[in-house]
């Protein structure tokens, strides 16, 4: 593969970040890859793993050699990441980011980019339930969708850049701006997750023998909301907070669905379920044929 | 292994009824199994994939010789079926189901059963979201549990060949109350089956672009839902039906904690979405350990 940059900086090396530096290091997509991680056990465990060239807590030591610099940290963190590594950024350095809300990127950390540097943010609609730098994958992006949400007046050379590093690492680039992206978030990703979350913590709450009993049996459904359930508890929580009117929004329409399922179990209205359960069977096979599934 | 029945009959011949065929089958764990299966092209695909001897849509010819007899379809057609197959039991014939819901399966087969047959019924915790008979895995039950939810004055030896069958199809046994397991798997299965189908219908009803951009960006949560959501009609109409007051009772609970996640959301109250999220991630380590993940 050809070498797309000098050096990246990862900001957050956890799951996505140590999943970009190993694709990175594996294909050689950079001369050199450093972490910038708050965290010292990760830092020792990014450098053991021997995913990143360096590893810091230092934002200057960081990012002043970076081309590329791509913040993997919670998105509540933006502000304070914005603020440690703006000075320190040299002239054309990109800064883009991996944040599943990108008007809170847009809001938090562009403001803190420089005019000798470029800010792109982007999402890559991709990740498990693990957290860590031992749980990156090198193949995670292959065949997922990477979002760039530019705003207006990005420098387009800057764009293409990150967005032909993303298709090196195997993913295919789509263009949107950040409100309607985290739209479509908050219904594909946002909303099933709070609902995970719930319905795992309504268990949590029940008895204690029949919550032993719900881990026991929990093979038919439950199980793969735990597993959704099992993410990152931070990463999550500044989600939540900083895309709140679009998930709100989605909730409502879901409540709404919910009341009427439950109207109709409790009326006895066979019909009217067995109505949904066959329309929901279509999207299923939509997204076999869209190869997401 | 050892022969267990001599003929098996498993009426409807989809998803369950051809996994418990197919390994009986290939273990040898009885001499003859027979489909009472009321769609031609399904009796015509179990013979041609040869996962059954016979295949008949005649309930006499079905279960005439048979010493154990498998209801196999869905809970709403028990009462039809107990009719059918009831005349036809010879002496000593033990008739047992699948069913998710152990009350209706009392409630609509068991009065059916004449004095010289014996009524087991049971619930296999195992399944895939796909039907019809190619559909079938030899493996579907292997170290799943199987609960058995026998009446009291049930014969024990009848119960005890129903459990040798499933324990030699790898499956774990366990015995459970009607009423008691009904409560526990409209946790585990009935309610997140609820909630995926809810979810999915919420997506459908949205604006064609937008829904486009939902199957298209579906890999992080939502691709889970419809996996679920792609469940058989037919089968989750008659769950719900039939196990409305339990199915009721956990909705219920589960939408009050909805509310508060959609309140703390509001509010911006992150140490609460914090607090939730970190919890839920222990139960995901407790079915993890429980080898039900």
């Amino acid at each position: 593969m050809t070498q797309l940059f000098g050096t990246i900086a990862i900001v957050g090396i956890g799951h996505i970040g140590s999943s970009i530096s190993r694709r990175v290091k594996r294909d050689g997509l950079a001369g050199r890859v450093v972490a910038l991680e708050a965290n010292a056990e990760h830092r020792q465990q990014a450098l053991s793993l021997g995913v990143v060239d360096a590893a810091t807590g230092d934002a200057a030591e960081a990012v002043r050699d970076a081309d590329l610099v791509i913040v993997c940290t919670p998105i509540g963190t933006y502000p304070e990441i914005g603020t440690a590594i703006a000075p320190h950024l040299k002239s054309g350095a990109i800064v883009s980011d991996v944040g599943s809300v990108k008007m809170a990127a847009v809001r938090d950390l562009g403001p803190h980019i420089p005019a000798h540097a470029h800010f792109v943010p982007g999402h890559p609609v991709a990740g498990t339930e693990h957290s860590g730098p031992a749980a990156g994958l090198v193949d995670l992006f292959d065949g997922r969708w990477f979002v760039l949400t530019p705003t207006p007046g990005t420098d387009a050379a800057a764009v293409e850049k990150v967005a032909a590093l993303w298709r090196a690492m195997g993913s295919n680039i789509e263009t949107m701006d950040p409100a309607h992206h985290d739209q479509v978030l908050a219904i594909v990703s946002h909303l099933p997750h709070l609902i995970a979350y719930t319905i795992v913590g309504t268990a949590t709450d029940l008895e204690k023998t029949l919550q032993q009993e719900v881990i026991k049996f929990s093979a038919s459904g439950f199980r793969d909301f735990t597993r959704i359930a099992a993410s990152d508890p931070t990463m999550w929580r500044d989600i939540f907070l900083n895309n709140r009117e679009a998930v709100l929004e989605v909730l409502q329409r879901f409540t709404e669905d919910l009341t009427a399922m439950q109207r109709a179990i409790r009326w006895g209205e066979g019909d009217k379920l067995f109505e949904l359960f066959s329309r929901t069977r279509a999207i299923r096979r939509s997204i076999i044929d869209a190869k997401q599934a």
